[in-house]
């Protein structure tokens, strides 16, 4: 234990750990926590650190997560989980993971003296949630609940120094165990798993709301990958009719889905779509040169599974309209499928009911993904409090206000102290 | 002179020629003919040594063009001239330029024993038609006229062995009087320029026309870099009405455009509209992320200048409609235009004249660049005859049937002898 000055009151604590673990993970530009890797172990080395001095019972799980307890709280399980991740994207922000994390130790703390007065509680540190390293997101949470794919292990670091069974031994981590797809927890122990987190989104800025709750996790319906064929010809001597210009198409189905998109909204669907990646062939376009080649992605997110397959069904017939229309191909990689995830509807009434007075809080859809989909996935209740915050994530200009993660703080353990 | 067996049955001539210089100037894929280099300079010694063998006079203008005529032909100026180019693009196909210098030839000599039937008749193999070796076409007709723009001459060739003032100083061209602006021909001097020239699109093979007659050269409006400005954002986050979407702002762009371009058609307007480039950008886009940059081209050409200028307001209001709805900006790079040349109408008529009964040729526009657009707007009447071609050109695949062609020259021959 650090000889050093132990502060408890919330908000300087608060401070007081980001602080000290930006200034150790920083990078320059931001702050760079690799999964399973240096960055990470400084985060939870030193969360370990303080919270020895704060009394705080530290453990670390065979898949390498960090858990903090009450010693003095000795009742057994099922208790609740608060918790968030510990790593950051290169070059990331200070509170995307370690805010919830650090909310888990407010309210850890606030119970101390008081815990018999609600359900044991448990803070999680968890490892791995962004797919930044390892092409793979919630690698710490699968590896716990025994999900984590086998083959997983073998993927490399985007930077090629190791792979993640390599990270995860050096970590401490039981691989064997999490290769045989082995629970490292009993999800019966596991009453809820609750987290606190930025918002990744401009949303509650632009409405005004200090805090929100989550209904949902996203799931996503995605191909890297889409070739439209046509057939590239001179800009000036091609007449229209006999055009296979495949930009042109592309075109007509983007603007389609967008029409299509528009009209979900307003009949009550929940769903984003995003083209991030659209070219033209960088070897062979020209200005002078009708396009014979387009390459993009196409994903589609949404909470609910039918709104993705039913989306994604209507983009492929779209797809075969304009083929038959333009004499062009679509070609397909591989679909990929994540499930959404619901929030507990329990727990969503019980943050509702715990909030002030007159201060009912808003829901809202998570779209980037969280550990919380992987427990609520796994059949542990899971609820998510989302806390304002300007200019999106996964970058150095994370804003939130200290003010709107207190308020947040004490939204979630009213809420756990309320049963 | 070389001491061979002299060719002359139009048929054998033609082969013979196209097949010596393809052969002299392959390149492993197709042909290579640098603009005032290496394989133009091998295509004319050829056709001056063919050409001498003969009896043809040969002679060299002061921007390095050659000039073929009957040496018993001492009639003065006007001459009808008939013509084309000698370079071609990097591994380009063989007949783009080449053909309608033979087909001069063939002309010239079917004219041997009754010139004085017609007007005096010059063979022009021009230089430097195509743009793919110093970024400007037309060098050869412009220097020809005194209308190379000065600055053209210190352009690096494309692959920055000399500049075009070195290259066209090795090929004896008087670069000062170039420079100068200097005319270097009298254009009342030249009764009309003709050109024979295979098509560049697929609509004559389409038609099923052996041969046709050119109303015009398309010009066109032209920016070669336009960049939409957006918001990039979280693809899971970020919902609708928060997005500034730089890739569906420009799919909504080219699909309004496109819709456009098909109602004109439909109003009988002529006009190609092409964006041969467009990608999100490289350095930042990825699959889950909303794009906040799109670069892309936009080229619009018609015959008509009116058309030109009326197309490209109408982008321009779509753009400023577009950044009002989707909260995007357009950034244009220089506007480029190139005005359209008309194909002179008493020689259209001639041309159809001369057809054989019920043989009448079809009219159509060309929508690649040619010398005869140059001669046109110098104010010399101008007038080309297309030969059916498969596959474009510009490529190793081009094919010209030499039945088409014998008839293009046979009906381009009959026009010049018909006055």
């Amino acid at each position: 234990m650090m000889a050093c000055t132990t502060v408890t009151e919330p908000r300087a604590l608060a401070l007081s750990l980001l602080g000290e673990i930006r200034e150790a993970t920083r990078d320059g530009l931001g702050v760079t926590r690799e999964s399973y890797g240096a960055g990470e172990n400084t985060a939870l080395r030193i969360l370990t650190e303080r919270a020895q001095e704060l009394d705080l019972r530290c453990e670390s799980d065979r898949a390498g997560n960090l858990w903090l307890s009450l010693p003095e709280d000795e009742r057994a399980a099922p208790f609740l989980v608060i918790g968030s991740h510990a790593d950051s994207v290169p070059q990331g922000g200070n509170f995307d993971g370690l805010a919830g994390i650090v909310a888990g130790i407010l309210i850890l703390l606030g119970l101390r003296g008081r815990h018999e007065d609600a359900a044991p509680v448990r803070v999680l540190a968890l490892r791995g949630e962004e797919s930044a390293w390892y092409g793979k997101a919630y690698l710490g949470s699968l590896s716990l609940l025994g999900k984590l794919p086998a083959a997983t292990l073998a993927r490399p670091r985007r930077d090629g120094v190791d792979t993640l069974s390599e990270a995860m031994v050096r970590c401490g981590a039981d691989v064997a165990a999490i290769a045989r797809g082995e629970a490292l927890v009993d999800t019966a122990d596991i009453a809820a798993y609750l987290e606190v987190h930025i918002e990744q989104g401009p949303v509650m800025v632009n409405r005004g709301w200090p805090v929100a709750l989550v209904t949902g996790i996203r799931g996503n319906v995605r191909h890297n990958l889409i070739r439209c064929i046509g057939e590239s010809g001179h800009s000036g001597a091609v007449p229209r009719w006999l055009r296979k210009d495949a930009l042109l198409a592309v075109a007509e189905l983007l603007s389609r889905m967008d029409e299509h998109w528009r009209v979900l909204l307003q009949m009550g669907m929940d769903m984003v779509m995003t083209t991030g990646i659209c070219s033209t062939s960088a070897q062979s376009h020209a200005v002078s040169v009708i396009p014979g080649e387009v390459a993009f992605s196409f994903e589609v997110r949404s909470q609910d599974t039918q709104t993705l397959e039913r989306f994604y069904a209507l983009m492929r017939e779209e797809c075969a309209a304009i083929e038959r229309a333009r004499h062009v191909r679509f070609e397909f990689d591989e679909r990929l499928f994540t499930e959404p995830a619901t929030m507990d509807a329990g727990w969503l009434q019980r943050l509702e009911a715990a909030a002030v007075q007159g201060e009912k809080p808003e829901r809202i859809a998570s779209g980037a993904g969280h550990d919380a989909a992987v427990f609520a996935n796994a059949g542990v209740p899971s609820a998510m409090v989302f806390i304002r915050n300007e200019n999106g994530s996964h970058n150095p200009h994370e804003a939130m206000d200290i003010d709107d993660f207190l308020a947040g703080i004490e939204l979630m353990q009213r809420a756990m102290t309320s049963a």
